[in-house]
């Protein structure tokens, strides 16, 4: 198959920084497009990959999931975008279009599995997928996103994986006027979801262990925040219709599951690597759920942008270059960031 | 206020066997109605509360929330009995009547807290209730159940717990036809939810830690009977809409969350005393549910025991006197009944 050759940020081994490399991408086929990329976020599950957090990375490993950028170049059969079309693409880059879930577009429940934009198997040049921390990547146009024209592109990045994962379950759950949804933490995910459960129209209580980040739950949007380390906080805390958990270390849940109403659901997009305990009854006494939700469908992903565009909903980011991508990793395993690194890959 | 007396089995202590000995019966209020009652199915939750497992047992306790007998008298305002009337009356004896959980009839949800038939604050007496081992029984008609004319009455007992405890999660969670029902466990509540999950039109899988119960879970109508302690048999588990934990002691829920459908539930109505791990990956993969429910409400289990009667749907107990109450409580401590012990309090 032809190739033609891009220049890309990754490495070869769970220790070694990122460096530039050369990474090949497919010549179009015909229904693929060619995308510049402009900008991509750095989502923490990157930093999971390139740490081989999880096991199974294959290096080398180009991350990059949250990517926004130009169409290029398009393949015979592309009628939805156009060369100079703005594009966007995130976790999922293909699945097997034939399956329920598919059908539905629901595409990350594929039942024969879909392909993530980075590390999964590529099967048209074998070896690995390459993300988006690289200056152009092609991709089947049935999974790129139309991306609206927002005032600030690069901050819209962060929307294509961090703006979906609150979305999709925020919607799921029904999230929406008369109902009380708690976000628990304030990083990445959880200032998306303060922005998104208010546009939605929802009383939106953010959880906090940071003191000096309550302030920053009003500016996001939040009707109230809690110190969740605050026992006589805690207490008054009641009649939750859902709580999105957007924590990734291991922490009580239980506390939570007792704010919520009558079938209330405690929903996790946090990834801790530890399991969470709860308390039989904590589940028992008001046919509660504790319940969890991972990124969403093509279709879902495009309404979410809409919707964003539509509320002015962006993430807020701190842009970097090309050459402080190491330092950027080192900071976000600190938490240190308000609230999503992006990288301009015009630099 | 009046009272009557009535020779009851209780005890003074969680150390001490249970004995007879005389509790008051308030005398009839408007609306309430008198029960002789003729059987009492003892439930793990009375072995739970005469130990105080879980705190807060105030002794003297008279166990006892499956409760068959005949109407014995009736107040002046009461409509719906006739004394000869077959009756029962289940963990539901009060709740507010005012909040919107009361006028659902999900009084197990009401705001201000339901009053349990034992072993709970009585309003009208002071003290605490005094359940079923006893003679007769005084409650407000409008927790009282028509008990439908089964042929084994005595059977029909635990229908009011471990019936309906199972009944209302599996109707909740829309068990029926075209729907793949597990059911984790075969005792006094995994017995009943074969049957009914069954006769509710759903292919039911059970799993067993017991060799020797796999029989019986066919016999009980089961589809299939899985021994979760055997890896190759759990891997080849899936596609579960729903799956319903019966289990109280600690156990792996995660196995059990790996073979749900998408957007399918693990739920829980055994009470382990520790809390259960469940890891990330396995609820938000494919947005798993980890779920609890708790009883019924006082409409549903009418609903329920009319579905039973219908299905021709009791227990398979083992009928004691009341000479034996002792016995069979050290025995159910040990698991050691199939599936659950019925006193007949006529003797």
């Amino acid at each position: 198959m032809d190739t033609t050759l891009t220049k890309a940020y990754g490495t070869d081994s769970a220790k070694a920084p990122l460096h530039d490399m050369e990474i090949k991408r497919r010549a179009l086929l015909e229904n693929d497009v060619e995308i510049e990329i402009l900008y991509c976020g750095i989502c923490h599950s990157d930093l999971h990959a390139i740490k081989n957090d999880w096991g199974g990375t294959t290096y080398p490993i180009v991350p990059g999931h949250e990517i926004v950028g130009k169409i290029t170049k398009t393949g015979d059969k592309v009628a939805r975008f156009k060369v100079g079309d703005l594009a966007a693409i995130g976790c999922i880059v293909d699945s097997c279009r034939n399956c329920e879930h598919c059908h539905n577009s629901e595409e990350m429940f594929c039942e024969k599995g879909w392909t993530l934009v980075f590390n999964a198997p590529d099967k048209h040049l074998g070896g690995v997928t390459y993300g988006g921390f690289s200056k152009n990547i092609v991709a089947d146009a049935d999974y790129v996103l139309k991306m609206p024209a927002f005032e600030n592109l690069a901050a819209a990045a962060p929307l294509l994986c961090a703006g979906i994962t609150v979305y999709s379950p925020l919607r799921h759950w029904h999230a929406g006027p008369g109902k009380k949804i708690g976000i628990i933490g304030i990083g990445g995910l959880g200032h998306m979801a303060i922005k998104i459960a208010k546009a939605m129209g929802s009383q939106v209580v953010v959880f906090t262990t940071s003191p000096d980040k309550m302030d920053d739950a009003k500016r996001l949007g939040a009707d109230e925040a809690v110190l969740s380390k605050d026992a006589d906080q805690m207490k008054t805390q009641k009649g939750f219709d859902m709580i999105l958990d957007t924590v990734s270390a291991r922490h009580d849940v239980n506390m939570y599951l007792n704010t919520l109403k009558v079938d209330g659901s405690l929903v996790l997009v946090g990834l801790p690597n530890e399991p969470l305990e709860i308390g039989a009854f904590n589940v028992v006494n008001g046919r509660k759920s504790f319940s969890g939700s991972n990124i969403g469908g093509i279709a879902e992903t495009q309404e979410m942008l809409d919707f964003c565009k539509e509320h002015n909903i962006t993430a807020d980011i701190e842009l970097i270059q090309t050459d402080e991508i190491n330092v950027a990793l080192e900071r976000l395993e600190r938490n240190d960031v308000k609230y999503r690194f992006v990288i301009d890959l015009k630099s």
